[in-house]
């Protein structure tokens, strides 16, 4: 089997590039399997990985441009051709390397990714999934963004490409696949649901039929297919509802002594919940429906986060989960 | 001023009559400027009220049938002539009341509202909506579940409902309202947020822009406005989060002696937050857009839940919110 090679954005996170590459040599520990390549200015990142020392299998592809939070997704990609997300993209295209991992700007990374390394065949949008952690494990929710408006036969796809993408990386034989909607009957749902209820029980797949919202955190499917807006405002909300609910917890915990001192014996088991729902665990959103796997990192990625992007990218190029996610 | 009536469906909760007519009674007490109306089997009711005494402003209008959860609601309104949501909607129609509140059957109701009472002049789409506890107070969620596919109007004639809502309601004097989106920019979301956005731009509604998800929980907007479809999946989806969240949270807290400790201490603390989290303290959901107000109290609403929603008819009614809630 020919070596694999995964390429890194170093320039894209908040951290700036010393994340990423302190993430790509952990990588490179964890995963003596694939080979890295360190996407940015020459010069900066020959300098962090001095920082490290020598390391075979990772290089530097030099791409001295950044494309900024703010500019036109497709602007963006047309004109910084030096850019490290273009530059990744295009190895990734020409065969050099197997997998990108970003944590850029989103719309820059799948607008470029479209663009550049190409859609799968059959698939007719590429669509982002988010792993979120659930009474059970994990659930894909896919499409978590890229698409607003979505036809039936795209949620088809997004289920394909979830079970496809769980069975790979998370090593579940059958995944079962649900459809988000308002209620379980198949004739629930707006438009685009009712049409694609009947697509996925046709498809082969484990279909679960309709989910409602609640079924998604108990962890009754192991991809849940809802259209880009949809997850969107899921995704957002409860990353909201989250922080509200745990700012009131916190006020009324201190609120008086008592309830204080419980607070304080009570840290080590608050500690391990947040590691529970910490996204660095899992490390990116994987952008699938690309002829190879792109992975959106967070924008604040750290060197764990980092490494365990790469992590996802090295599991699904080869094919079966035996790393344990 | 003529005195208002208000009906209550005392037929549809999971509680049985009891919870219903205890309500009432209750909400008698509070708001005697009210009548109330308790509609269902007369020979039931007049065995629940003997248990509370007499009071001249509770009577009674006698309703033999009942929904089933499990009937097409179309059909059930249609054929159940003499349902206690038939009979309830009708005596608002004929004037008999002016409010409506009823724990039964959310498709039968809807259906039958729209159907009997009848639409406000200018709304093509009467919506539910749902107040959610935020981090400042409340924000009421319209469309939350009755309207799937939503044309750009719809969206902004959810904002008008929710705002006038909220204005009497809660006394807010210009309630913010803001059309939830993936996205500040007027540009983002689906095919009709982005039709929707000028519209709401322009009505003359004190129009906060696009929300992101995260944002509606923080209490940025007191209006947020949705399709139903949308809307629906957020607050089932919420409701499943926060349950396996504190499923964790409990794991872990009776996972070591220390933490029980803790736990035991907090206790005072969980329950102060579990008030301000409790659906009772609301009532319901309220039915806008129709020409009297509809509000569809929780399945499981026991008589606090039944006084509250009989409140909210009473405040609404009154146009101004001189009681607090």
């Amino acid at each position: 089997m020919k070596k694999m090679t995964l390429a890194v954005d170093t320039m894209g996170g908040d951290l700036g590039p010393s994340a990423a590459v302190e993430g790509a040599f952990r990588a490179a520990q964890e995963f003596p399997q694939a080979n890295l390549l360190l996407v940015g200015p020459e010069e900066i990142l020959a300098q962090e990985m001095r920082k490290h020392g020598d390391n075979a299998h990772i290089s530097i592809l030099h791409a001295p441009e950044v494309i900024d939070p703010g500019e036109a997704p497709t602007t963006a990609i047309r004109e910084k051709k030096a850019s490290s997300i273009v530059m990744g993209l295009r190895a990734v295209k020409n065969g050099e390397a197997q997998g990108f991992v970003s944590a850029g700007s989103t719309g820059a990374l799948l607008t470029g990714a479209t663009l550049i390394i190409g859609r799968q065949p059959g698939i007719e949008r590429p669509a982002l999934g988010t792993l979120l952690p659930t009474a059970k494990g994990f659930v894909l929710l896919i499409d978590s963004g890229a698409n607003m408006d979505c036809k039936p036969a795209y949620l088809l796809q997004f289920g394909q490409l979830g079970a496809e993408y769980m069975q790979k990386v998370m090593g579940i034989a059958s995944p079962r696949v649900g459809l988000v909607n308002v209620g379980a009957e198949a004739e629930k749902g707006n438009a685009a649901t009712k049409e694609a209820y009947p697509l996925l029980a046709d498809s082969g797949l484990n279909f679960a039929g309709n989910i409602e919202g609640r079924e998604i955190p108990a962890g009754a499917v192991d991809v849940a297919v809802c259209d880009g807006f949809t997850g969107n405002v899921i995704l957002k909300f409860t990353e909201g509802f989250a922080k509200t609910m745990m700012g009131m917890i916190k006020t009324e915990l201190m609120a008086t002594f008592i309830s204080k001192m419980g607070a304080l014996l009570a840290k080590g088991a608050f500690g391990k919940l947040k590691t529970r729902f910490d996204y660095r665990e899992v490390g990116g959103a994987p952008f699938l429906g690309l002829k190879s796997l792109v992975v959106k990192a967070h924008g604040s990625s750290d060197a764990l986060a980092f490494k365990n992007a790469i992590r996802q990218c090295v599991i699904y190029n080869e094919g079966r989960n035996t790393h344990g996610i």
